[in-house]
């Protein structure tokens, strides 16, 4: 194995034991570097300690230099890196601090430092899903075209409802353009209801009342969608005891024997065993 | 096929290729018509580009009056079509421009164009629904004499909560009219919470604690209902059992007999398995 | 049949025409006295239409008082009548008109008319309930017990996160007694998030974002009670056909022949039919 | 059984009628001792009733001393009462009434007393769970690893969502730092809505839009994990097929065979049948 082989194993995998630690430190330093983003952006911790903020974020600029030249040097193709997903994204969270320093007044650009973030999940990505996690994807996974589907439905709904309320309320309380008024109903039917803009006339207030019931009985949607779904899961993949004499595969967790013959589940475990 | 078979062949329907092409086209259309009415309800857009809305919009209009025109001499009987749902939403997302030219001062009714988002569900109808589509509006149409049945109950309760808080807290307070207690109540219920209204008095705050506690465990009643049905619909649509006699295919996990027809679901299982 | 017992069927009963017809009158008035109950409350309709609103509110007083003397003569028992909870829900909401006649200023207990719409409830309970609504009570009568005990957890946790939030923010960001906090943490648990109380201080948005995410997993408890139940109510009560051949009840509305042992299940209706 | 076994069995355990005795005299002295420090923090009340307060907390105070120290007395080593969960809870929510005496301007770790709401769960803990409890904590006990690991899910898009809208809406319109507007996403996320913060241009509010629609298919997701529970939680526990052999009572309701033991189900049922 060449040093860069080794070099692409640390850095890109995360069976072995180096690989596993650079991951974690990736993943601290990609903390602490979010970390001191959020808190620059706070006023008076920008007054007290902007200094040190800049000190820590060349440090972490540095770091993330060299891991992105590690990256390039130990792939086989560069190429495929620099363009893929997360190469951009390596790229445009270490590049900000770079520009800063040739064009004065780029500050703006720092804040795509925030996309630091997204590399938190190719850490994720390789670490071992749990359980929990995976069953919870493809859950996720089965239910998205129905709840696109049903989003999609609810984006129309929100035109038109937005529509109504324009005529009804009007600029004058704050219902200034069709825009705003989806805006507000987005804002109704989730039922997040800042209450920025609300109805104010009384005609308002009961077309606004029947989105909310709508909004009521259309959020119970989405969540049957998922439900049905992960009760589907929960049925199907609870376990992996196939009976050895009948087929029958749906027992519980602590079943010892067939529900449908009675034949010993353990034995076929025995066989499995004695078969290694 | 006459030409005007040949027409409502395009129009009427989508199983050709140009009558999928005109669905799209109309889509397309339509969908602008709404972002430029969305737009020019937008002040400052208004201000700057409000005449290039008023040619665009007498473009739409135009295409919408052919397509009017086309509908009605493409069908055997027009009147069937001109007093239908569609036949009216067309009519109405049509004329409002050319009344605003008879009569001054009628740009109430440009509002009517909003009625164009109708026809969007038209175009949708003719397209072939997706199996999550199906199967949501099968869930969703099971469920809702049980939806409506709550909605009732949930009604009634807010009548009697508004009732309640108009006497706790009185108009001094926001809640100025029963009507608007209910209005106030719905709110609450259904957990949006503008804020407009809120209750002021500590009885008042106690009150609204025990009427958000009851929406909280309330909101759960919609969400089982369709639960339920969904969960209902998997298991039923989800099994691959079809009958080798009648083609039947809903079979329950468990069924050993075509309940349609009474073949034997195993006698095709054993073919099967003969055959490999 | 003496007139008594006559009147009794009419009145209390539903299953006689008549007595339809009384429920269905009965129903329509109360809905109308809280029209204008509502009606009057709202300040401009009162001013101009006050005069109309007394006179329609005598007619109405009026008409419940006989109904009120009717259902005391034909029942055998009148005081059981007059001290059931229906009776002095009756007497509560007819009274208040009368009681304002004699004492000037008792304007206030005119809002005790709103408890006519407790009297819907006696109509509706009289009326057949459909499928749905009889589904529904189950389900939740099922989930009670449960639903009490979560919300009861709830309640502690309320109290809890209340004194921490008025520790954290103090009266000067509006959190100014223990009693206060506690309905803003019920206000934010159950989402509807009024904006009234908010915190300020971050440690204080801080604890308040923890407060949310561990509502946002909590809500999910109730709903899912419910939603088991549901299912559970689904899958028990879907049908009534049991196969006459092996006794398998646990059919799909639409088969039409046992799906363990392939019998018919419309020979058993047939026969069902045949025996009537 | 001597003097301090029957202590130790009327404090710590609730078998004996004194041991529930004692547990509900607790429960209600706590109840009252946190209605007090409740009232005690409204300003009004405060100035009104203060001295009484003062009284009954010093009561209320002693009564718990007294209560220490017989826990101390009444178990074999005091160290492993004193240094557990509940014997620190109970120091510290009896101390602080002492500390005040000592160091004026301690008036601040008077909030401490709210501490006691805790040794509310030590007395429920101790009755028996009703059968609901039950259910509900095992269904929440399993969920817990999904929740979290979608409530992992939620927090790191709040971040990435909090970053976009303060570039997007920037410090003039509330969103004045990173962590801030993490708030604020959390507050949208889980549609609780204050409305201290809200978008205000026309892209932020797009921005806030697509957050809140993910927002509302997301809700779904704990919710799905906590209904697939209880329904199989239902499934589990809702049978009444007992093992005549073993005794199990888990079984599935097709099941044919215990899984425990391989016995049959139906020889049980025969016998059931026979000596009917």
């Amino acid at each position: 194995m060449t040093w860069k082989e080794k070099l692409h194993e640390v850095i890109y995998e995360a069976d072995t034991k180096a690989g596993k630690l650079f991951d974690v430190i990736l993943l601290i330093v990609i903390i602490i570097s979010l970390v001191l983003v959020m808190l620059d952006s706070v006023d008076y911790l920008y007054e007290a300690y902007h200094d040190w903020f800049v000190i820590a974020e060349w440090v972490i600029t540095i770091f993330f230099t060299i891991e992105y030249a590690l990256r390039i040097i130990s792939i086989k193709k560069p190429s495929k890196y620099i363009f893929s997903f997360y190469g951009i994204i390596d790229f445009l969270s270490t590049i900000p601090l770079y520009i800063s320093l040739v064009f004065a007044g780029s500050g703006a650009l720092l804040t795509l430092r925030a996309l630091r973030l997204l590399r938190v999940f190719r850490v994720l990505k390789l670490a071992k899903f749990t359980g929990a996690g995976a069953k919870i994807s493809v859950a996720i996974n089965n239910s998205l075209p129905k709840i696109l589907t049903f989003l999609y439905s609810v984006i129309i709904v929100s035109f038109i409802a937005g529509a109504i309320m324009y005529m009804v309320e009007g600029p004058e309380h704050g219902f200034t353009s069709i825009p705003r008024s989806i805006y507000w109903t987005i804002v109704t039917l989730t039922t997040v209801g800042y209450g920025d803009i609300h109805p104010v006339t009384p005609i308002g207030q009961f077309v606004a009342s029947i989105i909310m019931m709508m909004g009521y009985g259309v959020i119970a949607v989405p969540t049957g969608i998922v439900s049905a779904e992960m009760v589907k899961e929960e049925r199907l993949h609870n376990n992996t005891q196939d009976c050895f004499n009948c087929g029958e595969n749906k027992h519980q967790n602590h079943a010892e024997y067939c529900h449908a013959c009675g034949y010993s589940l353990n034995k076929k475990k025995d066989k499995k065993k004695k078969t290694k």
